[in-house]
C-alpha cells in the first residue's frame, strides 16, 4: 500500500552545527534501513529545498505512522502524507 | 533527472460521456508508452480524486513539457511540477 | 484501517432537479449500503454546507478508492482523504 | 450535538522533555475521562503529524469550549472546530 | 446556543432578473420571520460584497443546518460557520 | 456605524503566568467600560481558539483604530476588520 | 472617513463586446461623478489587470456600500475593501 | 525599468480551436515584435502549464500596462507583476 | 509612476519599548520627508492592525527599492508593493 | 537548461549585524562567480523585498540543488523553483 509524503525540514536556531550533523548522521541510518526492507520504495530532494518527496510501502495507516514518528528528524519536520491508490494506466 | 508531477483533471461538461471515454482510451496507450520507453517512472491515482502524482525519468525540460503538453487531456489538465534531486539518503 | 474524507458537493447548472433528485436517491441508497457492511463507519453533515465528513474503515488504499469513486454523486464531487491512525490516548 | 475538532499541538522549544512528558501524562489521563464520559466520542492520529481529529458529542458551545479549553496541551494547541449535523443518508 | 455565519451569494448566469428579484423577495420574507422569531439575532451586509454575516441563536448543530439549508437562496450561497461559545469579558 | 473584529492572541514564550493574568485583568476591564459605553456592541469567543469575534459601533474609523489599538493586549492581537452596512433584510 | 477598495472585474462569456462596451461607458461616467463630488478621492490601474485600487472618503459605512453597490459594472466586479485610519507620520 | 510577469492563459470552452489557434498566431506576431523593440526581455514557457514568465524592460508603468494589455490573448490571461529592481550582487 | 504597498511592522521580542520609540521617531522623521519631497504622497493605517497602505511616486523601481528598503524600520516590515498605472476612468 | 528561483530571506535575531555583513560579502562572492561562468544567468531584487528571483542556466536538476545549497546564506533562505522551457514565440 502506497503513500507519497512530503517533508520539510526546520531546524530550530537552538541547536549547534554538531548536533544538526548528528540528527544528519542517525537520520541516514534509518533512512538506509527503511529504503532496504522495502519500506520506503524511494526518496527525493526538492530542488532547493531541505525537503523531500518519499513513496512509502506498508501494511497499514499505523504502520506508516510508526514509521514517519520514527524519524531521527521527526520533532523538525513537517509532514504532509498522500494515500496512492493503483491508476488504472499504470503498466506494473 | 527526475520530476514529480500532480496532475488534476477537470472535464468541462460540454463532453459527453462517450468524448471522456475516448480521451481515457487514448491517454491509456500515450501514458503505456510513455512507462514502456521508461519517461515515465511510475503513476499512481490520489485516492479519492480524479488527480496523479506521476514520475517523470528525462533529459531536460524541453523534454518534460513535450512529454506534459502531448497528453491528450492536457487541455483539461492542471499540472504541477516539482525538480528532484538526488538525496544524500538514498542507498539506490 | 481508518480515513477521515470530507466531501464537497457541486451540481452543474445543466442537471435538472430530477436528475438531482434521483443522484440523491441512489446516494442513499450506496450509502447506506456502505455503512451496513461496516465500511462506512460514520458520516455527518457540515452544518450549512453541501458537505460532509465521513469515517471509512477499509483494508487498503485501492479499496478506499474504489468506493470513492462508486459513489453515484462522485463526478460532482471534491473529496480530501486524511490517513488516521490508532491515537495514544484513545481507550477504544 | 456532534463537533469535528482538529487538534495541531507545537511545543516551544523552551519546554524540556520532562515538562513535555508530564504534558502527555496529564493529557492521556484528561483525554480518557473525556472518552469514558462520552463527551469525546472518538480520537485519531493524523498520520505523519502532531495533530488528530477528534469527534465531540455535548450540550451546547460553551461546554465544548470549556472542554477543549481543558486540555492540559491547551495553550501548545490550534484548534479548528466543524459543527456537525446530522446527515440524511445516516442510518444510525 | 450563538453561532455566526459568513454567506457569499453568487448567482448563476442563467437567472433572469426577474427570478433573482423573485429570490430577494422570498428572501425578505424567510429572513424576516427568523428575526421575529429570535433565531436569527442579527444580520448585517459586508461592505462592497453581495454577502453578509449573520448571528443565529439555536438549540443545536441540527437546528442551524436546517435553518440555513432552508434560505431560498441556499443554493446559490457559500456558507461558513463559526461556532461562538460565551465570552468571559462580556457584560451581558 | 457597525463594524466586525476577529481578535487571535498570541502571546510570545517570554511573559510569565502572572504577566498574562494581569493582562487578562487589564482587559476584562477595558472591554467591559466599551460595552458599558455602547462601543463594543458584542463580544463572543470562538469556540475551541484564543479568539473573539467582537461587533462594534462607532463614529469613524479613526475611532475604531483608537479603540482597537488601546487595548491592553493589543501587541499581541492579530485583527481582521470588516465594514458592515445595514443589510436590507434586517428588521431593526 | 476613508477607505481603499480593490475591485476586480470578470466579464462572463454570455456579455457581447458591444454590452461590454456600455458598460465602460456607464462606468466612466458614473466614476467621474463619484470623483468631482470628492466621493472618490482616487483610483488607478493594476498594471497587468482588470482591477484597480480606489480611495474612497465618505461618511459612513452605508453610503460607501450604496456608493460601490451603484457602480454599473458592481455585478461583475469582486470588491475587498480596507478601513483606513488617520497615520500618526502623515503630515496631511 | 524592468518587471517579470506570470501570464496564466485559460481559454472559455466556446472559443472553437480554430479561434485558438488564430490567437496564437497574433500572439507570436506581438510577443515578436515586442522582443524586437527590446521591451521584452525575455520569455520561458511554465514546464506543465500553459503559463510563461517574462521579462519586460520598460519606461514607466504605464507603458507596462499598455503592452500588457494589448496581448491579443489578453482577454484570458491572468497576469501578476512584479517590480524588479538592481540587485547589489549583480555583475551586469 | 505610481506604487501602491502595504507594509506590515512586526517587533522581534528583544526590542526594548525604548528601541521601539526610538524607531518611530526616526521613522516619523524619514515618513515626513518623503511626503514633503512628494515622493510619498500618502500613508494611511490599516485599522486595527500595525499596518498601513502607501502611496510612492517615483522615478524608477530602484528609486522605490531606494526609499522603502531605508525606512529605519524595514528589517521589520513585510513589503507588498503593486504597481499602478493610469486608470481610464480617472480624472486626474 | 533553465530554471526560476525566486529566493526569500530571513535572518534569525540571534545573527549580529557583523555576522549579516560577512555573509553578504561572501554572497556577493558566490554569486558573482556563478554569473561569470554563466551559471546563473540574471538576479533581480523583488522591489520592496529581502528576495529576489535569478535565472539559472544549468545541466541538471542536481547541479541546480548544488548550486542553491551552496549559497553561504541558503540556511536561512526560503526558494521556490520554477522549472522552464522554450516558449514557441521566444525569438532567442
Amino acid at each position: 500500500m502506497l503513500f507519497l509524503a512530503r517533508m520539510d525540514v526546520t531546524f530550530p536556531e537552538s541547536l549547534s552545527a554538531e548536533q544538526v550533523a548528528k540528527f544528519q548522521v542517525l537520520e541516514k541510518e534509518y533512512s538506509g534501513n527503511l529504503q532496504r526492507s522495502g519500506k520506503m520504495a524511494g526518496i527525493w530532494r526538492v530542488v532547493g529545498e531541505y525537503a523531500n518527496h518519499s513513496l512509502f510501502d506498508v501494511e497499514s495507516n499505523d504502520e506508516l505512522h510508526e514509521i514517519l514518528s520514527g524519524f531521527p528528524m521527526y520533532p523538525y519536520m513537517k509532514i504532509k502524507v498522500t494515500a496512492l491508490a493503483k491508476h488504472p494506466n499504470s503498466i506494473r
